[in-house]
């Protein structure tokens, strides 16, 4: 691997962005979260700019307080099978909790995803931080420990699932009416601590292997699981240096689980703000900053802390002593929100602020936020990134038009993705069967744009 | 309600078709069951024939005696779903499981689909007869009229998770920051036997109210269960009088629910075989029937009765006696072939066969099925068909080519479908919400094609 490399792409696909009033914003149709053709205009445009996958975040419980984009909103299957139709190229990364589902549904919607879209099918593992969700399924939220070895045993499944089939089980032979190899069905017959499932399952081997895993639980649990497991991670980028320690933090785990580094991406979440001068950038974010009132960010910061009432405090003193409260959910979230407030010596009212309508760590010119995102993945920042603009429209037309240009002239960037599936565009090998002949199946990476 | 009326038909989307061993017939591709080109076309050249829904079938168990197609094919909501972007106007509806899936999940799922393919989603509520099936999700397989009990508490709680928004309550003002109207929120909070669901749902309602429930049980309880809940009933059609007669029993069902006949749609599956002349039709009948050995299906009619081997009987003898095998399971199914094979006092050998790879009631030239379908629907045998053909290429393309002619010529059949969602095709008005004031807002149905 030589240091000036391309740098891989994905983008979130959240309606009118990530922040939490984005429909707000003039350069978004203000249904955007509900708005297919929007989807499907921005997906197209990210493809056509060489961007590797389209990503789609979820939760499964709302209530009054929630923020817009949450209320009304697409399924992620759903939308990702709409959008496998109406794209070629890019990858098709979706989030479905292990806490809430079951794995041979989810094992067979992922599998029928990736064989719509011909092996462009990701899935983004959660566990479920928001409590409340277990009202929606009639039983108790698991701890976050329980909730992780949950999601332990349902990869170990899902993945089991997967392999049900070799890759050539179906012969289909019209002279001799010979259908499939019987040598080539595995029945999975799993039964662990929390899941029974016999199998097979009923759909072929992926075009990729498996679909691709991505997990986003940044805790020391989390990390594990993503070691273990993880083919790419999601994750916050609070700082470079963080950043850093992250990734080399989950590359470390991934070796002791007996894997390479370059086994697991990670894909630190940016939202840059890019202006034809740095003023412009600011103005924008000015512009952002103003969707939201004081209330509604103690109201989005409380989201993170079981939907605590934080208007109960005086806005300018310290951020509060909070205890363990939010540690069942957000942990790794609610823990960075605590430890940030007390090193920087923020307020209640800064802190909300910062969670709410954050000033983005890549702000500027085009050439200075290209240069930075260099900076960053150089530094062993992630493997690439993902792209979370606070509003989408704005946020997508800018990094096309006004970063990627400057990516390209720099040689860190390409448009044209070398390989057909979402491994393909990651550069990861297509997955072998947990049945082949060790060493048998696994193919090198094709010339890899990451 | 004249009698002279347009005939709607929904088209089966099964692979190869309904025969078990369809893969093997030249007009298919072998592999249609995991073909999406194949699906599309299909699609586009049913919808381009004013054909109203397609209808996909669904299973969660395969073993490696089921039938080739259950072994590999998509999963029903991602494949509709990009079926949603493939088409303009027809109909997509789908199987779901309510004894072996999640209420939220799936009425969030349902109304994904439907806002993604504005207003055509319909779903196929099935109770699972396959035993095996608890074996792929970790629990016991509820008895026949305990998964009726757990179906009728589950389809309350998905229509009243597609209630929890008023048609109108996203007011979505950008000036007010006012996202949506508190008022025309409603937290469904459902304490039942079976399920706990405190919703809201996170999506908005559905463009055609809420996505239409077709029902597929045949039994007492299954007749009931569609009186109440079910826009549709698909249904077999062993004979002219006993379908009119099961057309009968559930608009009277939906009387004694407080409906009105005309709220549920009875669709028998028919699978014409069309010839140019009668003996081309019969070598087609033919070609089809010899795809298979009687091996096959013997093994194909152990399917319906928990996979009995029936090699143990001697094949010219009548038809064993089974007692209770396979009541749990395809109840009104098993009912009918045992009380067939008594009442023609059919061989093992002919039972088999007749289950197998049935003569279809609708064989013949193209006038003779027209006006077959005609004088069913007439004597009331049904509002409508679903066409399952036994071989899917050939079918779709004599009915299309040779069929809609003539029942256009006959003035019973129009390629325009007047309206834009699943139930105005089938001629049902828009569901009204349970929160809207009594006749406040159920539209009157479009211009019905049905
Ligand atoms: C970057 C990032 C993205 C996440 N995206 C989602 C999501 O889309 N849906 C969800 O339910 N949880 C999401 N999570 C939550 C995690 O799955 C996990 O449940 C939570 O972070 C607690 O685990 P942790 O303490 O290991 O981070 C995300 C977490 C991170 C860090
Ligand atoms: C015409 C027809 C189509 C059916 N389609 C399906 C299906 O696609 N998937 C499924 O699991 N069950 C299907 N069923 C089974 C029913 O949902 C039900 O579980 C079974 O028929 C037993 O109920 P019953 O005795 O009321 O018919 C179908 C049944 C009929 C009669």
């Amino acid at each position: 691997m030589t240091t000036r490399r391309s740098i891989p792409f994905g983008l979130m696909l959240q309606g009118a962005g990530s922040h939490m009033n984005a429909w707000r914003h003039p350069s978004n149709p203000p249904d955007a979260s509900i708005n297919l053709d929007f989807a499907i205009g921005i997906a197209r445009k990210a493809e056509a700019a060489g961007i590797t996958f389209a990503f789609v975040a979820d939760g499964l419980y709302i209530n009054e307080k929630s923020i817009p984009h949450f209320l009304n909103r697409f399924e992620p299957l759903t939308v990702l099978s709409a959008l496998a139709v109406a794209t070629k190229k890019i990858g098709l990364a979706g989030t479905i909790s292990t806490s809430y589902s079951e794995p041979f549904t989810v094992a067979r919607q992922l599998a029928s995803l990736d064989a719509i879209s011909g092996g462009r099918a990701g899935w983004n593992v959660v566990t479920t931080p928001l409590e409340g969700t277990a009202k929606n399924f009639g039983k108790a939220h698991p701890d976050h420990e329980l909730r992780y070895e949950i999601a332990d045993e349902y990869l170990d499944v899902v993945q089991g699932l997967w392999d049900s089939w070799d890759d050539d089980a179906f012969v289909r032979d019209r002279a001799t009416g010979r259908f499939f190899d019987r040598d080539k069905l595995h029945t999975l017959d799993h039964h662990g601590r929390f899941f029974q499932v016999a199998g097979p399952l009923n759909i072929q081997r992926s075009p990729q292997g498996q679909p691709v895993i991505f997990q986003a639980g940044s805790s020391d649990t989390g990390i594990g699981l993503a070691g273990k497991y993880a083919d790419a991670v999601f994750t916050h980028s609070p700082s470079l240096d963080e950043t850093a320690a992250f990734t080399r933090r989950v590359k470390q785990s991934a070796i002791e689980h007996g894997r390479q580094a370059g086994d697991v991406k990670i894909f630190p979440g940016v939202g840059p703000i890019v202006g034809r001068t740095a003023a412009e950038a600011e103005d924008k974010y000015q512009a952002i900053r103003n969707l939201l009132t004081i209330d509604e960010a103690l109201a989005y910061l409380g989201r993170y802390f079981d939907h605590h009432d934080f208007t109960q405090y005086a806005l300018d003193a310290p951020f509060p002593e909070l205890g363990e409260l939010g540690r069942n959910s957000f942990r790794s979230t609610t823990d960075r929100i605590k430890a940030d407030a007390k090193q920087k010596g923020l307020s209640l009212r800064e802190t909300a602020l910062a969670v709410a309508t954050p000033r983005p760590n890549f702000i500027g010119t085009a050439e200075h936020v290209a240069d930075e995102l260099i900076r960053w993945h150089d530094a062993g920042a992630g493997d690439g990134f993902i792209l979370g603009f606070p509003v989408q429209a704005q946020g997508v037309d800018d990094f096309v038009e006004l970063v990627i240009p400057v990516l390209e002239a720099r040689g860190r960037y390409s448009r044209d993705l070398p390989g057909a599936t979402l491994r393909d565009h990651l550069g990861l090998p297509r997955k072998a069967s947990r049945h082949a002949a060790p060493g048998a199946s696994q193919e090198p990476a094709a010339e890899a744009h990451a």
